[in-house]
């Protein structure tokens, strides 16, 4: 499948290397592509910069956020929180329309410090804000509950975890759905409509504070019944 | 140990009766003794009502929130997320002075039906609210990530799950956590300080989620790792 991933954090990153890996054919989208490939330094975060990783990912092309999602079947927002909505305006409503858009991203606010706060919970979602915002893109809100690593490579923790997919469009969350069982995911669970994405956005303060007490963020929840 | 249980709904009624099965000497706190025991009706969730349990379980006592609270050494508030500061005011704060107290309530308002939101949340609270309230208090926030029964009764999902402990004072964590493992609790992680309530209580709106989706409470969250 022809996908575009936005954003070339540690997530875009992991989701495009695992996509690519799998055979699908990825391309990185990037506010600017020359200006992300010029820098040399590690990011705010201390990732290595994305011309290190693009050198060993040649078959991930990266474009503009807009000649990405032009180019793409399916559509992964990976950017942060607070750029989302502002690469997806990049990316285009016309680019967006009729296309699954799996959306991975936290409504995290760093600004009063650590741990974040969350600039929209509880009575709306940034999942519901992008679905409003692009009401042709067929939303789906999942893998934002675990670290990237783990987002691709579930094997890795050795025991059986979950995941959860929202959204409003059913054929686009089966979709989805077997997207993530091609990364390994053997327990996903449809919570429902796109508004449901506010319980998964709602879990990263736990998450947060577990990562804390456990001094890692190789964990995951387990629903268990 | 001389135990309060302060609520008489369905988790004061599943926290009384296993304490009490498990040897502890238990008086279950009620705003109002006799009124409680007068009702005959069940209550707005279909509960039966507090005398038909109360004729099964002849060694819980029943007593005001200030007495009860009054002859124990260790206190649990058990009441409905909007009744529990109400309720301790009542239970009185030189009673609680420096007695362990167990917070399992959950601040969900239903005033705009369901699901319903929190009514503290991301910045602070119920749990911080508490113990800022009665600073005497040795408050420890657990137990409100799970249905009643599984609260006590773990080992009925048949596969291990993890609670979760919030609080500042560490000795009273040691022996909350003593008395989780008395009840089949194998996995007690320790969050970290009172404040880290905000992620155990920001974890009701998934499990509200998960509710619906999986068509029953009986499910628990296990921390992976």
């Amino acid at each position: 499948m022809k996908i575009a991933v936005l954003g070339t954090g540690t997530v875009g990153q992991a989701i495009a290397a695992r996509l690519s890996g799998l055979g699908h054919d990825v391309t990185l989208g990037t506010r600017d592509p020359q200006a992300t490939l010029a820098r040399t330094e590690p990011d705010g975060m201390g990732n290595p910069p994305l011309s290190a990783w693009a050198a060993e990912h040649g078959e991930v092309r990266l474009a503009t956020f807009s000649d990405a999602t032009a180019g793409a079947e399916l559509v992964v927002n990976a950017t942060s929180g607070s750029g989302a909505l502002p690469a997806l305006e990049q990316a285009g409503a016309d680019n967006l329309a009729g296309k699954v858009l799996i959306d991975i991203s936290n409504p995290l606010d760093f600004s009063k410090g650590f741990p974040p706060t969350l600039f929209v919970k509880d009575t709306d979602s940034l999942g519901e804000q992008i679905q409003r915002a692009f009401p042709g893109a067929r939303v789906v809100k999942t893998l934002n509950t675990l670290n990237a690593n783990l987002m691709v490579n579930p094997k890795e923790l050795g025991a059986d975890s979950s995941v959860f997919v929202s959204g409003d469009d059913a054929a686009a969350k089966t979709t989805v759905i077997e997207l993530l069982q091609s990364f390994g995911h053997t327990d996903v669970i449809d919570l429902g409509d796109i508004s449901t994405a506010r319980g998964t956005e709602m879990l990263l303060p736990v998450w947060l504070r577990l990562m804390g007490a456990l001094g890692t963020s190789a964990f995951n929840f387990k629903i268990v019944r």
